[in-house]
């Protein structure tokens, strides 16, 4: 008989880059997503919930004659066979989408408006806080070239962020169209076909927050040398083509002065800072006082400043009139400029999108890791995409989406206080008497049916230190307490473990007595005496 | 340069045994499974949501020196390299839920209660209305011995069947033990150690509901040959061992007569035919009646009897002494023998469990594929098992369980007509003329305001019978309507879609005056008139 090996323990880890998520870890999350859902529905969107695993050929990153598909996706090959065909895991939601609409499309309505949410995996280097899987969120309509589709994704996504906690103020959508930069371009007299440059121009702009006027200016000219001394390569634009582009992306801003030039006329006595102060941080409320006009007129300010920049190009004029169509659409609905702005700076990202682009961001102020003040930026975004299933239909079919940063915006909520800092936990009924087990079962299920969550202590009773201390781990606000002394008399004693753990550290003598966070209540009226502490 | 291949168009398709879920079909399984969440919280159970992909080695179906895992997985090596670790998609929901207790038993609460709902995948042969990934549903108790645990479950079981809309009397939890089963065995005569014929044993006494106690006798015997004639190895038991276990497994329905026995002496004018059908689709009724006792007799009989059987046995006194407990206690809850029965032929599998046992039955019937009458059956299961943790740690922790079968649990739910047939869509808001898009966006606004879900149709507006099709097909009850004429004065059009097909299947031309299926309102009034047809 041959030797058995010694059976060697596995290893208790998840895989690297990937975690659990435990209790209010998990509510937290749901409810977030669940209200999300709700202003998805509102607005007529239908859930999908596609499956998991694609086909590498259908999720479309790879060439189907490839051996290996790379390290973006975690991918196998059916049956574990050299000619079984290669299975992934979804990396986001829109390319399922995409074979979704391709495979179903006959069945489908048009246009067809879906939301998704889920897991989604990517294969990459894990890092702090960089999970190799995590939740996306995302509202999809296909099927329309309508720029109404767009103005309606940017209202939801207002609407969804309000839903869930963001308060109006705090946040800011910013819509740009793809069409006008390319008019800058065009302007500019940046070639088409002049992919290097156009790549660098875009990835310049999409870098503002980060950079800065002076770094975009570098980036587009001969380059940029970063702290580190690392160099990046620029577009090696011309002087005047840099003064363009710039013109583009600071519109906002150019009009914000003009604006804060007027506004300093009309109320003489403040200064100039105050202000371009006031201006920048309370625009809507600067001019809603009548005198430059309304509140629309922000934006129109922009559009008719985007609309001499690229006059000369056609496809640019297209787009700021499309924009121009998104703003009165939003601003028949209530969305005015204080929740929604033309904004020149937002790329989001390369190649991909083919109209209006948008993105969604919060305004307040947390502390970054080194204590330092910085806007929370952007949680949201998505656009206009004209290629959805163009490769596997042949067709185009037009689609605008958002997709949600649903872990950004929690950390947001976290930030605000807005998710419950801790929920409550059951009530416990300790077990002061192994063999009244079915007496402490009874008092949890009266209290279930009155909706109050409540469990009986089922480690080892010995200890009764140990049954506070499971309800102190579970966050419990009530422990029941019932002795055979208590059982004759037929009461329970009631202890308030929050009040009580208050007491404990700050209470004098008489605070505690006065304020007992222990007290006795007659076994039939303890569910009416517990009730109006939940809900 | 060399010739480039042509590019294929990729197919648009799910990997075969993967489906996707559309609209209805996500709304309804996650209201069903919220339903149960909440009554899993109610009894102090926690989510947790476990990573989608663990290592092989943690999930534990494989020797970590084998070179390429079975077939019963999806699995990986990562990075691509043959020496990079063997990753997987969970096949379940306890195997994680072991890696994680192992991993964070020092931050868990003792005992640490939790539920989990989500995907899980085989990889297995695909076949009709069997997929590769689909949804469990469990709830665990991990780190107490104690039956109260197993007595909970049960109880939480019968409520999220109630939550669900499966309604009492259409349900019922059996009870059994593993120890009983074993002083069975040890009472019969067949050795601990002789694996393969308490194997076959279990294996017989599991398939009870399909072959009766003749199939069973028979592979308790020599064996058994099958309609088409395959022979099935018998555990080759003499006639007095098959005796105790058939009385055994029999138990229910040997009380059962024992009980009609009585009933008959004590109701002389009925038959004995007629007793029997009453007493054993009604026996709550018949011994609520105070003539032989209380509801609570039944399943102190089943277990009278058990003891009797095993009396020889200390593990199968233990074991039944165990369901007493669990009896007791479910009773003092009110869970009686309408919803919770003593039943030994519950085996729930192999090897696995080592306690009680339980399964959720639903005892309505419905029509199999032959249009014969049947019942629907198993919809839940679970039971006792200590080797969660050992693999991993080399200790035993106790442990309790249940898993629900959601896509079993969802079709009885469907059978029943418990789900909404078919949600109804939003509010279609036809678009006239394609000028006046920001009005018609304003209605949808002012419809959700007042939680109304609605949607402007942003389709090609040019044929309006495409717009009223993509209201059909969308399930909408209204389409809105407001041309030239109609905003001139200030109204629109309701077209009352469902009313509007019922006429049209079966009105007479008075009926149609009468009712008419379109209406004209002030547009002002809308939100008011619609918003009665809504919740």
């Amino acid at each position: 008989m041959a030797k058995q090996k010694k059976p060697r323990r596995p290893s208790a880890q998840t895989p690297k880059g990937f975690r659990d998520y435990f209790g209010a870890e998990v509510t937290e999350r749901k409810t977030m997503l669940d209200k999300i859902a709700q202003v998805y529905e509102l607005h007529g969107f239908a859930p999908l919930e596609s499956s998991a695993v694609e086909t590498v050929e259908a999720l479309g990153k790879f060439l189907p004659d490839v051996d290996r598909p790379n390290e973006g996706v975690f991918a196998w090959q059916e049956g574990g066979e050299t000619d079984g065909d290669w299975l992934a895991l979804r990396y986001d939601l829109t390319a399922p989408l995409a074979r979704v609409y391709a495979q179903h499309r006959n069945d489908l309505p048009t246009p067809y408006r879906r939301y998704a949410m889920g897991p989604v995996w990517r294969n990459e280097k894990p890092g702090p806080g960089r999970f190799r899987q995590f939740y996306q969120c995302d509202a999809d309509t296909v099927g329309t070239a309508s720029v109404a589709a767009d103005a309606e994704m940017c209202a939801m996504l207002a609407d969804a962020l309000e839903a869930v906690g963001i308060e109006r103020g705090d946040y800011v959508v910013r819509i740009n169209n793809r069409k006008v930069l390319n008019g800058v371009m065009e302007v500019a007299g940046i070639p088409e076909d002049d992919h290097n440059a156009r790549g660098i121009v875009l990835r310049a702009i999409d870098k503002l927050d980060r950079l800065g006027l002076d770094g975009v200016r570098a980036l587009l000219g001969s380059g940029r040398k970063d702290e580190s001394g690392d160099f990046t390569e620029g577009a090696d634009l011309k002087s005047e083509q840099i003064r363009v582009v710039l013109e583009f992306i600071n519109a906002e801003q150019i009009v914000q002065n003009r604006l804060d030039i007027v506004s300093k006329q009309l109320t003489g006595n403040a200064t100039e800072t105050d202000i371009l102060r006031h201006a920048r941080t309370n625009y809507a409320e600067l001019v809603g006082g009548g005198t430059i006009g309304d509140k629309k007129a922000f934006n129109a300010l922009v559009l008719e400043h985007l609309r001499e920049l690229v006059g000369a190009s056609n496809v640019g004029l297209e787009g700021v009139s499309e924009l121009q169509q998104i703003s009165n659409l939003l601003e028949a609905q209530g969305y005015e400029a204080d929740r929604i702005v033309i904004d020149p700076s937002v790329v989001r990202g390369l190649g991909y999108y083919t109209g209006p682009v948008y993105e969604a961001e919060l305004t307040f102020e947390i502390k970054d890791e080194k204590g330092r003040p910085r806007q929370f930026g952007s949680v949201a975004g998505g656009g206009r995409y004209d290629d959805l299933v163009t490769r596997f239909t042949g067709q185009q079919v037009p689609a605008t989406g958002v997709s949600i940063g649903v872990d950004r915006l929690l950390a947001a909520l976290q930030a605000k206080g807005r998710l419950d800092a801790q929920p409550e936990g059951p009530v416990i009924v300790t077990v002061m008497d192994r063999d009244r087990m079915a007496d402490y079962m009874e008092i949890c299920a009266d209290l279930r049916k009155a909706g109050i969550a409540a469990e009986v202590y089922l480690g080892n009773p010995k200890n009764f230190g140990n049954q506070l201390k499971y309800a102190d781990k579970r966050r419990a606000r009530f422990a029941i307490i019932q002795g055979s002394d208590e059982a004759a008399r037929d009461v329970v004693q009631v202890k308030d473990l929050v009040k009580g753990a208050k007491l404990a550290e700050q209470a004098s003598l008489e605070e505690w007595k006065e304020n007992p966070s222990q007290f006795e209540v007659p076994r039939a009226g303890l569910v009416a005496r517990l009730k109006p502490f939940f809900r």
